[in-house]
């Protein structure tokens, strides 16, 4: 755990340059507009410790698999998340020295990053080897306005001298992937072109013939005038374009590039249309100037920050630390494009390679549910009725038949792409990630027309993967499902997972629910689903029916606790508190074999089931299961803590509460798990959300009403939220005095606010 | 299943050029000494479908790890057998055409390896492009007599014209390894030489840093002179030394090469002595001359099978396969270097790198124990005491200590070097086929005194292992052992495996009883192990009495058969009679996931058990188990069938004893498996002389003395085989008529012959 960033309401700051964690901060500082971002690498040459990313969304790279014993039914590749062509490189020389943080002494260091604005900015007193002192600053955003713009304005102010300068200024598509199974580059060239003032490149993906334009053009003022230039060159090199630029910096004077970049991807453009694109873009933004583009960003997180904000009074790191997460959440995606989804890293690396996992659903769908118009919720959601036909052939692969449907643990565009059996083969739950989505979606939206329009045809694809997957145990003379991971991650290959049992079995009454809604809602439609699906719904159903009736769920009578698994109570029960430090974190200091064994828990796994299914058990239940299984809780996933706090939120556990909500929220500003520098926890910061909303202040749907059961931490004096709810805009602030409930817009509504029905107005 | 060989009592005769299966006789046709050896490829050039492969013992590289996701624990390397420098290799051309029988007319071909001398021939008509034709015929062999000598007679004879001709005869160690997992090269040169007549090469693995002295003479003759060579130039590349020769073939007249390699490796020479010892090989080979080495080699070979013969009469088939396997096996593995052991592929590929599976101790050591001087069973067992310190660090970096061995899955030097943790780190079994191993040798040879001088050590390290690594169930008030694989690989991370549980129990009783042997018969010996393994004798043989007393394990009282595992009974019980044919085998059609969570059993798992310890079990719980889990076995390990033929062939089984029997004897004659292409299942034919012997004879030692329980398929009209036991030399021959036995050598000797004593004299 890392404490160098300032405690600042708004901003992520920065003070004073250690290289040491350079690579933390260029993750954190991470910005990006949904369609394109970029790590917080600096626009001049930095020879030190970084790792350079910049992204383009959907854009991808089957990466040949790298496994030692190959195992039938392996996909064929792993997707890459691709660095992309580099549009913020200005290589800066000044009389022949070139400006290089790594090899000057550094003075005044601040990165700042607002997150109001979604402005990176950056301002340092540099001194070269001979002594020349600048001043540079620098200011660089991902146009929130135009998701194919990034402009950057970069100051340099000469302190002590006056100097022949040397600019390259260019566009790069010559770039590696840290994480490239087989030290390939993933880009070929298309097409380059380079004028005075401008330059583009094409660069086409290898495989995948993805096509991305990326181009630039530029001005260099001081005092608001152009300066005058002493030679232009245009530089063109392999997958390289650009100029190189002369002028004189002149002392106490300060000079101004202004570079606009634009990234265009074959995703939303003609291939031949690419390069006429661009130079629209480009030419566009030479026109409008660097101020009036920073306003119209500024305008779209003006109203995100509205729609989406929550405020902490008296706890400046807690109240920094929801803000970071949601303004990283917000530019990772904007719900524009139902062909995207939420990359585990975002824009921010390239670890997990892959855009989708069930975190999207299981983590992420509350957040935009609750903070973005429908049709962003509802676009995930169609994002995987898209790939509905992937999911059967997915299946199929792997010996089903007959329509099932086996979403993908990890996928780009529909196609598994995850290469440990362990996952790939026996997390077998996520599949129903997406039928419990569509439920959440309904519930929350009471949009249950979708069940007609999409979620049917995908929750009979799922029902008939688990009436497949399921056997029958003579031996318990119940249905069993063998041979899976759940959620805990550090179990493989367990038999009966309670919480996969529940789900699956779920996953088939819910189904049953939503064939009766159609039937009566479109008969007709109905009709369609099932002629589309070849759909025996008589025996499918019969089948449906028998397993759920029939399912079996291990538990423990004695201690009254449900069990994670098969075996559970075999292992030695210890607690974390058992464990050494220097045993911590498990899974670098433990070998494989030894967390299997061992009763340690990476995240939520009955507890994941009892939080998404909290109205089927007395809190009692809870109680039992939370008081038994946390203490074997290591929290090495991100994506566990958040659903400990709304658990313990709800059994009244307020310290408990409110030390997981920190761990959550701070996760990256703080390298909690010392893995930041690789990128930040974008899915679990949607957990970060729910840990307030949902924990903090009790929200549920119930019977298509809002119940809140808020409390506060002792460490806050108020928090306060705002939520989108069927038409309705609604906010509530918890102080300790008490609760606020207000009506922002919409007809009014009933809520129900610690038990007792409010009619807000 | 391929059926393109003769059936011959001797020898194993190919006829008729076919490229198709040329990979599959490469590996049949391979021939070896014990030290090197290579494939059955062709001397002269071969453009077509081939796998070059020449492999010295000991030589190995340590590649570096491809998986997927780093798992704690993991070793660094995976051991690859070398593809070593190639001494065999001439290039001829006549005329400007090279002799290279993908480009030519092939007739008459003929490929026999003659079992009874070693010696690998070849013979056919080869039409060049131009219509010129010559025969060919080709003798190679490795000498047995000296294990670092190798010669080839290769006769060249023009039918139809008169022409230069050149040649190019050399040594070659620009090699490449087709299982090498980022494509790389691993020798590097360190000295060549070439002059008229002869050529060294002295290379080196990277790594590992083996030097590998590979050198060449030869002389070319005519009628039993010297040919007339109109010039000979010397030549060197990279890694490459050879001659360059060209002389004259006239019409009809036979031109023979003698070229005589030498391979040797630092492991047995200084590596500034190698170049030396080098030469002096071949100078003397050149004076000997290839009638005489040839004699020498025949000599051993007549003495090894006078050891190890089996004959059958009345079934060629039989025969054919069962001297196969008897010959790849003494070819492999002479039992004269402690450091070596017996590599699944031997010297016929390079599939499964790393030299030592646990096939060793299970399958192999009962072969040398009958058939070769004790001294060769006892190295087997001293190369794993020597490997003890490196079992110990093995345990370490799992997280074991206090000197607890685990002996490693594939070994090369001791370390671990095999990365699938489903095996890697659960497959624990076998570190206590070691401790049978000890067990079994002692049993055989009443050599006890072996449990002082180093069998004690090694059981006390490994019984620290199992009492470390179970753990105690309170649910189940039983030690139970989790998160194993049995030997049927197709589960995985199951809890207590009955083969492993019972394995585990019976290590700490033997080595109980390895105690009290050694306090008795060499008091101040236990003293000194107590004090070199820091034993604490009090503490832990009382937690390994209480293991004993209390390890649980698995079984079905209704069904009264035993459990392979926990949970099983929760699978759909299937036979494989269920399977269609397209479903075979399953490790090609089914998914991994599929596979794990179907009752399919791989090898025999429970019946391995069954019948390492048979004399712990009555004749109906043997039945009852082989009936319950034979039928869900689909023997796709090549370990499989032969103890399912032992264990048939007690419960008078014998159309099933038979069938199964033909699998393993003629698993790589028939290619049974579709892989023999990639070398033979050099381990498993130990299986097959077990099938025999232990099968068919019902050979076993109880308190001391053999017993013998013979039936003879009805298929044969008589088996004879001859037993190696404590200094006699025993024969049996089992006719339909009765039994013959007779003691050849040795003092008297009463055996138990169907369960009747006879004195034999």
């Amino acid at each position: 755990m890392k404490e160098y960033l300032k405690h600042h309401e708004w901003q992520i700051i920065e003070e004073g340059f250690d290289p040491h964690v350079n690579k933390i901060s260029e993750s954190v500082f991470s910005i990006g507009n949904g369609r394109m971002g970029q790590r917080a690498n600096f626009e001049e040459d930095y020879s030190g410790e970084t790792l350079r990313g910049s992204y383009v969304a959907g854009v991808y790279y089957p990466d040949k698999t790298r496994v030692g014993w190959w195992k039938n039914g392996y996909p064929e590749y792993f997707a890459k998340v691709l660095n992309a062509p580099n549009w913020i490189g200005l290589h800066i020389s000044i009389d022949n020295q070139k400006l290089d943080l790594a090899k000057c002494k550094v003075e005044n260091f601040k990165r700042v990053l607002d997150m109001k604005v979604g402005l990176l900015s950056r301002s340092f007193a540099a001194t070269l080897p001979d002594g020349k002192k600048v001043q540079v600053e620098s200011k660089r955003f991902c146009s929130m306005a135009n998701g194919e713009l990034g402009a950057i304005r970069y100051a340099i102010t000469p302190l002590n001298f006056s100097a022949k300068t040397t600019l390259s200024i260019y566009v790069d598509a010559d770039v590696v992937n840290k994480d490239s199974n087989y030290d390939e580059k993933f880009w070929e060239e298309v097409h380059k072109e380079a004028t005075p003032g401008k330059a583009i490149v094409t660069a086409q993906t290898k495989k995948t013939l993805f096509h991305v334009t990326t181009g630039m053009v530029y001005t260099i003022e001081s005092e608001g005038k152009k300066v005058s230039i002493d030679r232009t060159n245009v530089e063109q090199r392999e997958k390289f374009a650009g100029n190189v630029v002369q002028f004189e910096l002149a002392e106490g004077k300060e000079t101004v590039i202004y570079k606009y970049g634009a990234v265009l991807s074959s995703e939303n453009h003609p291939k031949d249309k690419l390069v006429a694109a661009c130079h629209k873009v480009l030419d566009e933004a030479l026109v409008n100037g660097f101020d009036a583009l920073l306003d119209a960003h500024i305008k779209v997180w003006e109203h995100k920050w509205e729609e989406c904000d929550i405020t902490i009074e008296g706890d400046v790191a807690a109240q920094q630390g929801i803000r970071f997460n949601i303004f990283q959440l917000t530019q990772t995606y904007t719900g524009e494009d139902e062909r995207l989804n939420i990359g585990p890293k975002g824009f921010t690396g390239e670890k997990y390679g892959g855009s989708t996992y069930w975190d999207t659903e299981a983590y992420c769908l509350p957040f935009y549910l609750s903070t973005a118009e429908q049709k962003v919720a509802r676009n995930l959601l169609i994002y995987r009725y898209k790939h509905l036909p992937k999911a059967i052939e997915n299946a199929q692969k792997l010996g089903f038949k007959n329509g099932a449907a086996f979403y993908p643990f990890v996928t780009m565009n529909g196609e598994e792409c995850h290469n440990e059996w362990e996952i790939t083969f026996e997390e077998i739950h996520r599949t129903s990630a997406m039928a419990y989505a569509i439920r959440d979606y309904v519930h929350y939206t009471g949009d249950e027309n979708y069940l007609c329009e999409y979620g049917l045809e995908v929750l009979i694809g799922i029902s008939r993967f688990w009436a497949q997957r399921v056997n029958w145990s003579a031996d318990k003379n119940k249905y069993v499902i063998l041979g899976v991971t759940g959620p805990n991650e550090y179990e493989n290959n367990v038999n009966n997972n309670w919480y996969t049992n529940y789900l699956g079995a779920w996953t088939l009454r819910f189904t049953l629910y939503a064939i009766e809604y159609v039937r009566k809602a479109d008969g007709p439609r109905l009709t369609e689903i099932v002629s589309n699906t070849s759909f025996n719904e008589k025996d499918e159903t019969a089948k449906w029916k028998d397993i759920v009736e029939k399912m079996y769920y291990p538990e423990d009578p004695k201690r009254g606790v449900i069990l994670q698994q098969d075996g559970f109570l075999d292992k030695e029960l210890l607690r974390v508190s058992d464990l050494k430090k220097e045993e911590r974190p498990l899974n670098q200091k433990w070998s494989w074999d030894r967390i299997l064994r061992s009763c340690f828990i990476k995240q939520a796994d009955v507890l994941q089931g009892l939080y998404l299914f909290e109205d089927d058990f007395d809190i009692e239940t809870v109680r039992k299961n939370f008081d038994f299984y946390e203490p074997m809780t290591v929290h090495e996933s991100s994506l566990s803590p958040c659903v400990h706090v709304i658990l313990a939120s709800k059994l009244g556990y307020k310290k408990q509460a409110y030390d997981f909500y920190l761990r959550t929220a701070r996760l990256d500003l703080d390298d909690y798990n010392n893995d930041t520098e690789e990128g930040c926890h974008i899915t679990s910061m949607a957990g970060t959300w729910m840990s307030v909303v949902k924990g903090f202040g009790g929200m549920k749907v119930k019977d298509g009403k809002l119940h809140f059961n808020p409390f506060i931490p002792d460490q806050w004096k108020s928090y306060s939220f705002r939520l989108e709810f069927r038409g309705r805009v609604l906010k509530l602030k918890i102080s300790k005095d008490g609760v606020e409930t207000k009506l922002e817009s919409g007809s009014p509504l009933t809520i129900v606010l610690k038990g007792e029905e409010v009619a807000l107005k």
